[in-house]
């Protein structure tokens, strides 16, 4: 990694708290020179001669203007983030204290981090690996538990371990099959191909499970995209605020932490549901009526279930219509009647006799009696304005969604960069495979188990180039 | 001040930093809890055999769940910012995180702090007066280099020191003629009279000072309110961007340091230069046109400057008109001529025979044809479109201003509780005064006394109501 050195000697500096209104601001400092350039503007003890993981009260001083009275952490390294001295500076919350801060240490000689900086050096410098790094930029924009989860057991470990051994053992075979090589024309044979056949089989199986673990990795990340169709006026914004309200009142508890803008998604069950809005389903109030509209029906089909909202005073052969067309769409669907209290009994028997019916609850149901209850069970009525048979609704939703567990301790991959990586991984694989029992040269089996190799390693960073850096770590926020 | 006590025999806790994207968050803890709260719910060492100011890496666990990696910071009381244990602990910046680590700790027994908490603890507990917890937040508000040294001077003490000094005397005098009291119709004097008057003249000329210094104090707290008048299209908007963008490209030189909104305020030679928004000034475009309205009189009296943008096409005879109305207001003004391109040397020449009419410079200039070049100096030519003069004209808003330096080492009062305490505590002693020589009962000397000690200790805390502090911590941020 003697090609990135050129990032740890200097001493980097950023805000790692939000900007904003807040009791205090954070500011960080990594590299050789962060204690002593501290040191040149405080106040107070000695900062070079104090130990790791101390805290020391002082004042930051302009010459002799004093900036701030600060509590100034010190982290000698390796013992720190980046492995690199590094100082926190507590300051007060005030953005001119801080800029005038920043601004002094810069003058002195720190340089202002880039995005991703710091845990690009503590990636450097070998304290996490690459899918790790990249755990930290999700963790922080965790934001459910779910999105947490598959953050979390990334950066701590996650399949780097995993994938770090198979990797060792596949490193084995392809330096057994260069040996091979070297003896050129000798019929030799070093590594030993059923041996190398079963750990391909074994790999195989592992990588199988991470692939198909995207999946749902991937709704835990970023959420689950839900469509709420129905006719225009049939309750559909207020049975999206009915949802939001409930989680709005639980995140506002905690006074000080304040989500972004939650109009379009919410968290159900610790998971995170994306309300998907198009132009279409809003500008139109009804993705159905839309359905010939490409780009509507595209979005519709990003959906991992569809909430569709019936008024009960609606036709019902024109229910019976539209639920034709959302079975056509092979996508969980829910069928919802809002206005309860507008509900007669003749609609609900109506309603009950359509439901009996296979395409009303989106699977397949027997035409065996015995299956009446189950299919009348996939119709929910509730009211979005009275907020009556919400949390029924939450429940039947996270039934539909169908993840797993979220509590699974199984690990996930959320990550499509890695995903790509386990499938070419996977692919190279595959031609060894073929290749094995073929009589052909060493050379194509070295070259495939090498790009298995390759791919294996771009996940964890053993194989790592500029660029690739440059897009995870600049996705990053600056002070991290 | 038992009367408190019921405050800080729990544990409260709350975000210390800014909701928002950033890579930390520090929650913080204060209270006899907070070391063994946070232990339960921590993944490492034993805080509580820790020494104070250590830092320490571990995990925060729900059960078994991980609910972070983090730094948990150690201050055991009385060496801490409230002189209790206080923990923080440094994490993620996810809200998510953040609002699950502070529910796990509220379910342990911490409650969440009321706006100002941890400082109002500082105060009780005798580790700041109420001046000095009044300028933490000030502090925190700072947004230029003038606000930021009058709260940095007040928290550091300030007058604190000076009142408490001048207090520690009138108590010995109030508790002098309390004893000539006890003695009742014996004739004897404690306290002398002459010496009284010579400690109330010393008391006053301070006082004095402090309350000359609210004007200066509190532009350089609130900033400087600004007029730009001037007729419509003469390029009021064009200027104030033109003013703007400067200062905006210097803030964001520090990349993750934002502004709040800077639309109607800038910063000017290290001070905040407010610029007055009425409705009355926005939609007539012209406070002078509208100066029979009322409410956009009251504002530009608000004003302690007044820029009058003038069009080079303008009637010559119009804009003495105008220099007329402002000069009537008593504002200091400054002309500047717009659209420089356009000036012609007739119209230079115009201005110039105006302008070395005292009326136009805003001040009384002696008709001494000797002055003919400081008034005219009083204009100033720019293009807020092309931005030249732009630097010129702040140089001479700075010059108009005239704030004696910010860089005084002066005490300022910024904080008009402070200034109406002050203004109490000199009228009492001025009536301490009036009957000093009078052949009044000591009572009365005694009740002037205590009235003046009760004002003077209104302003540093040592005479507080419930009241009183719930007023003051109540505009504190949560975490502070």
């Amino acid at each position: 990694m003697s090609e990135h050195s050129q990032y740890q000697s200097d001493t980097i500096i950023a805000l790692a708290t939000p900007s904003g209104i807040g009791a205090i601001g954070v500011i960080r400092l990594s590299g050789p020179d962060a204690i002593s350039l501290v040191n040149e503007v405080f106040g107070g003890k000695d900062l070079s001669i104090q130990h790791s993981h101390t805290i020391h009260f002082g004042t930051i001083k302009d010459v002799k203007q004093v900036l701030d009275e600060v509590l100034v952490s010190i982290f000698i390294g390796p013992k720190s983030y980046t492995r690199e001295n590094v100082v926190e500076i507590s300051t007060h919350g005030s953005a001119f204290i801080i800029e005038s801060i920043i601004k002094l240490l810069i003058r002195k000689g720190a340089r202002p981090a880039n995005p991703g900086e710091f845990t690009l050096r503590a990636f450097l410098n070998g304290q996490l690996d690459l899918s790790q790094a990249e755990a930290v930029a999700d963790l922080i924009a965790s934001n459910s538990q779910a999105s947490h989860q598959v953050a979390m057991q990334q950066m701590r470990g996650g399949f780097s371990g995993e994938l770090q051994h198979l990797r060792d053992q596949l490193i084995h075979f392809a330096s057994m099959i260069e040996l091979e090589l070297d003896f050129g024309e000798e019929d030799v044979e070093f590594a030993n191909r059923d041996d190398l056949k079963g750990l391909i089989y074994q790999i195989q199986r592992i990588l199988h499970r991470l692939i198909q673990s995207f999946e749902q990795g991937n709704v835990m990340k970023n959420g689950v995209p839900v469509v709420i169709a129905g006719k225009p006026n049939v309750g559909k914004s207020t049975l999206l605020n009915a949802l939001l309200n409930e989680e709005r009142a639980i995140v506002s508890e905690i006074a000080g932490t304040t989500r972004d803008t939650v109009e379009d998604h919410m968290i159900i069950g610790g998971i995170n549901f994306r309300f998907i809005d198009t132009a279409g389903i809003r500008d139109t109030e009804d993705i159905i009526e839309a359905k010939g509209v490409e780009r509507t029906h595209e979005k519709i089909k990003q959906a991992k279930l569809i909430i569709y909202l019936v008024d009960p005073e609606q036709d019902v052969e024109e229910i019976l219509e539209q639920l034709k067309y959302l079975e056509s769409l092979g996508i969980p669907f829910l069928t919802v009647v809002n206005k309860q209290d507008l509900v007669t009994i003749e609609f609900e028997d109506q309603l009950s006799v359509i439901s009996y019916h296979p395409i009303a609850i989106g699977l397949s149901v027997a035409s065996d009696p015995g299956n009446r209850q189950q299919a009348t069970d996939n119709i929910l009525y509730i009211s979005a304005k009275n907020k009556t048979g919400i949390e029924e609704l939450k429940s039947e939703i996270l039934r539909k969604v169908n993840l797993h567990s979220i509590n699974t301790d199984d690990v996930l991959v959320s990550n499509i960069r890695h995903l790509e990586a386990l499938q070419k991984t996977e692919e190279s694989l595959m031609r060894v495979l073929q290749n094995i029992d073929q009589p052909i040269t060493s050379d194509f089996l070295a070259s495939d188990i090498k790009q298995a190799l390759y791919y294996l390693g771009e996940i964890t960073g053993q194989v790592t180039t500029d660029d690739l850096l440059e897009t995870i770590f600049s996705k990053f926020c600056i002070g991290k």
